[in-house]
C-alpha cells in the first residue's frame, strides 16, 4: 500500500474539474465535477438529519440503479429548506450535466454544501456548465472547489498492487456525522460488484467520518459517494476494504484537525470494553463533550470532565475500573486520579494532536473516535463573522 | 400566590446557614445547611450521568424510609471518583451533622458541588459542623454558599393562601439535566404524603430543569430534593403542583440566564407537536447546539442552524410545515424563509431574553426548553482560566 499525492483522480479512467461559477461571494472555486470515463457501480451514504437537502434527493434517486458516472458538487449554498424549487433545480444541474458529458441524467449525482435556506443561483450555475467536457483534468481544484469554512483542502490516494482508490472531503463545522458524512467523494478503479461496494463504504465510513465530530451538530446535506469503475478489474477485497478503512480515516483526522478555529486534533481510543457499540459510544461521548474540548484548548489535563462525559455515553461500566492515558502518561488508574507529572501532561496537551486512551478493563472491544479543541476562535467564527 | 423575597427558610419551622469552612480557595461561602425543626417528609430526584458523587449515595441510602430533617451542602468540591472514601467521608459529615443537630444521621441528606477527582478536606468540614446549632437563622448565606461558578444567587419563596414553598439552586457549567438537575433544594410547611411529594418534585423537575442546558454535560452531582415539614397542614395540591412548577420554572430561568459566560437566556417554544415528548425533544435540541447558541450570542437571525438543531432532534416531523418566530417576528413560514425585516429581528435578538417559537403545526403538544447562548468568555472560563 502506498499513499500518492493525488485524489479521486487517482485511480484509472477518472477525471475532474473544479473552478469558480459565482455562487461564493469570496470567488474562491465552488463548482466541481468528477467524471468517470466508463459508468461504474456507485453506493452512497447520507445524513441522518431528519431535514436532507434536495440534492440527496436527487441522488438517492439517480443511485436507485446502482450506478453512476459523474458526480456534480457546489459549494456556498447548500439548497436545502428550498422545497419543490430546490429539488427541481438539482434535477436540472444534473440534466445539464449529463448533456454536456453526452451521459445520461440519471448517472449523474448532485451534491451542494454551504448556506442553509437560501436558492441556487441556476443562472451562473448553468453558464458555469457549458463547456465543462474539455475542462477535466487529471490536475485540477475539485478537492478546493468542495470546501466551505474549511482552511485546507482534504484529499487522499493509495495505490495497492493492481487498483488504486482516491478521494476528497470536506467538513470544518457542522460536523457530527451520524449513519453518513460530511462531504466525501471516493473513486476506485477496482471492479466491485455493487452490493459489496455499499457494504465496503458503510463499514469504513461507521469506523472513521461516523467516529467524528466537530460540533455535535449534524449537517443537512452530509453525503459520502463511491465510485468504482472496475478498469483495474477484480482485486483482492480484504485489502479493498483495509485500503477503504485508512482512506477514510485519513480523512476523518483532517476534518477534525481543521474543525472551525481548532488547534488541534483529540483522538480517544477506548480500549476493552464489553461491547463494540460501548466502545463507540464512550469515545464519541468523551470528543463530543464542550467541556473536554474547552480543557484540551486551555492545555489542561481535566480528567474529571473526561470521566464526566463517559458517565453520559449511556453505556453501563465500573468507573472503578477506569484506567486513562494522556499520550503514555498514566493520569487514572482504577477510577482514581494517580500522582502524574503536571508539567509533562501539560507539554504533551500542547502538541497538535492529543492522544486519550481509555481502557476499561470490562471486555475486548476497542473504538477511536477523532474530534478537536474548542476555541474563541470557533465562537468568533460561529458568532461574531456571521451575516 | 405571592413571590415573597426569601428562600428556603420561607416555610415555617426552616432554618438554615451558609458559611466558610475553607474548601474553597477564594474564601467564599462553601458549606450550607438547611434544618426542619421537626422531621419531614421528603423526596429527590438525581443525575442519569453513569458516574454518580458520593454524597448521592449517602442521601439515596438516607432517604429510603422518605424521611429528612436536615440537608447539608458543600461547594468547591464535588467528592466524584473518590472510591471507598469518598463515601464514607459523606457519611461522617452526615454522622457529625445529626450529632451536632441532635437528630438521626439518617435524617441528614448529604449534597456536593465543585472539582470532581478531589476527596474533601474532613478536618476543615468537621471544625465548621462544630456550633451549627447556634449559626441557625432565618436570614443567612445558604444561597450564597452552594454556588461554584455561578455568578449570581438563585433563590425564589412563594407564599399560597396557608402554605409557602421556597428554594435554593446552583448551576452555571456542565448543565443539561436528564432526569434531575444541578443542585436544588426546596422547602414547604404543606403536609403532602410521600408518594406525592416525590410526583409532584418529578411532574416540576421535567417541565423546568429537565428543559434547561447550559453545556449538553449532564453533571455527576445534580439533585433536586424537597422537604415537606407539613407544619401548614393539609393545603390544595392541585395549587401546590402550580406553585412548585412555577418555582421551578424561575430558577431554570435563573440557572441558564447565569450560564457560563452567558449574555442572555433564551426560551424555545415548539408548539403544536404531534407527542408531548416531540415537543420536548426539538426544543431541547434547538437550546443544546452549539451552533444555534452562537448564532443568539452574534444576534444572527441564522433560521438555517435551527431548521438543522431541529432535524437531529430524532423526531418524525415535516419540515415543510414549520413556522418559526424570533420573538413577535415571523421568520419562516412552511419551511420557507418569508422577507423579515432584518434590523428589527436583530434587534429583538440583542435583548437579554430571546424567544423562539417554532409552531410545527402538526398537533396540539407544547413543550418550552431554556438555554442560554455561547460565548467568547464561556471558552475562556472553561479553557483559559481552569487549574
Amino acid at each position: 500500500m502506498k499513499v500518492i499525492e493525488n485524489n479521486v483522480c487517482a485511480p484509472e479512467g477518472f477525471k475532474a474539474l473544479g473552478k469558480t461559477v459565482g455562487i461564493k461571494k469570496s470567488g474562491k472555486p465552488d463548482f466541481a465535477v468528477i467524471f468517470s470515463e466508463i459508468t461504474g457501480d456507485a453506493a452512497a451514504v447520507y445524513t441522518s438529519n431528519k431535514v436532507k437537502g434536495a440534492p440527496l434527493t436527487v441522488t438517492k434517486n439517480h443511485l436507485k440503479d446502482g450506478k453512476a458516472q459523474a458526480i456534480i458538487i457546489n459549494s456556498g449554498i447548500a439548497n436545502v429548506c428550498t422545497g419543490e424549487k430546490g429539488i427541481k433545480d438539482a434535477g436540472d444541474i444534473a440534466k445539464a450535466v449529463g448533456k454536456e458529458l453526452k451521459i445520461s441524467a440519471k448517472d449523474v449525482l448532485v451534491a451542494s454544501t454551504g448556506l442553509i435556506g437560501a436558492f441556487l443561483p441556476m443562472d451562473r450555475i448553468k453558464k458555469g456548465i457549458k463547456g465543462i467536457k474539455n475542462e477535466l483534468s487529471k490536475n485540477n481544484k475539485a478537492a478546493e472547489a468542495i470546501l466551505t469554512t474549511d482552511t485546507v483542502k482534504k484529499e487522499i490516494a493509495v495505490k495497492v498492487d493492481n487498483f488504486t482508490i482516491g478521494a476528497i472531503a470536506k467538513g470544518s463545522g457542522m460536523v457530527h456525522p451520524n449513519m453518513a458524512t460530511m462531504l466525501c467523494f471516493i473513486t476506485t478503479d477496482a471492479e466491485i460488484e455493487q452490493k459489496k461496494l455499499k457494504s465496503y463504504l458503510k463499514n469504513s465510513v461507521n469506523k472513521s467520518f461516523n467516529m467524528t465530530s466537530v460540533d455535535m451538530d449534524t449537517s443537512t446535506s452530509d453525503m459520502a459517494v463511491i465510485m468504482a469503475n472496475g478498469i483495474a478489474g477484480k482485486v483482492d477485497e480484504k485489502k479493498f476494504q483495509e485500503v477503504l478503512d485508512y482512506i477514510c480515516i485519513e480523512l476523518a483526522k483532517k476534518i477534525a484537525k481543521d474543525g472551525e478555529g481548532t488547534t488541534k486534533l483529540i483522538e480517544v481510543e477506548v480500549k476493552n470494553a464489553k461491547t463494540k457499540k460501548d466502545a463507540e459510544k464512550i469515545a464519541k461521548a468523551i470528543i463530543s463533550s464542550n467541556l473536554v474540548k474547552c480543557a484540551v484548548f486551555g492545555n489542561d489535563p481535566n480528567w474529571g470532565r473526561i470521566i464526566c462525559a463517559m458517565g453520559n455515553a449511556g453505556v453501563d461500566f465500573n468507573e472503578n475500573m477506569v484506567d486513562m492515558y494522556f499520550g503514555n502518561q498514566n493520569i487514572v488508574k482504577k477510577g482514581v486520579a494517580v500522582g502524574f507529572n503536571y508539567e509533562k501532561v501539560k507539554d504533551i496537551i500542547k502538541k497538535d494532536t492529543l492522544k486519550i486512551t481509555i481502557d476499561l478493563n470490562d471486555g475486548k472491544e476497542n473504538s477511536t473516535a477523532f474530534g478537536c479543541d474548542m476555541t474563541l476562535e470557533y465562537i468568533k467564527i460561529n458568532a461574531l463573522y456571521t451575516t
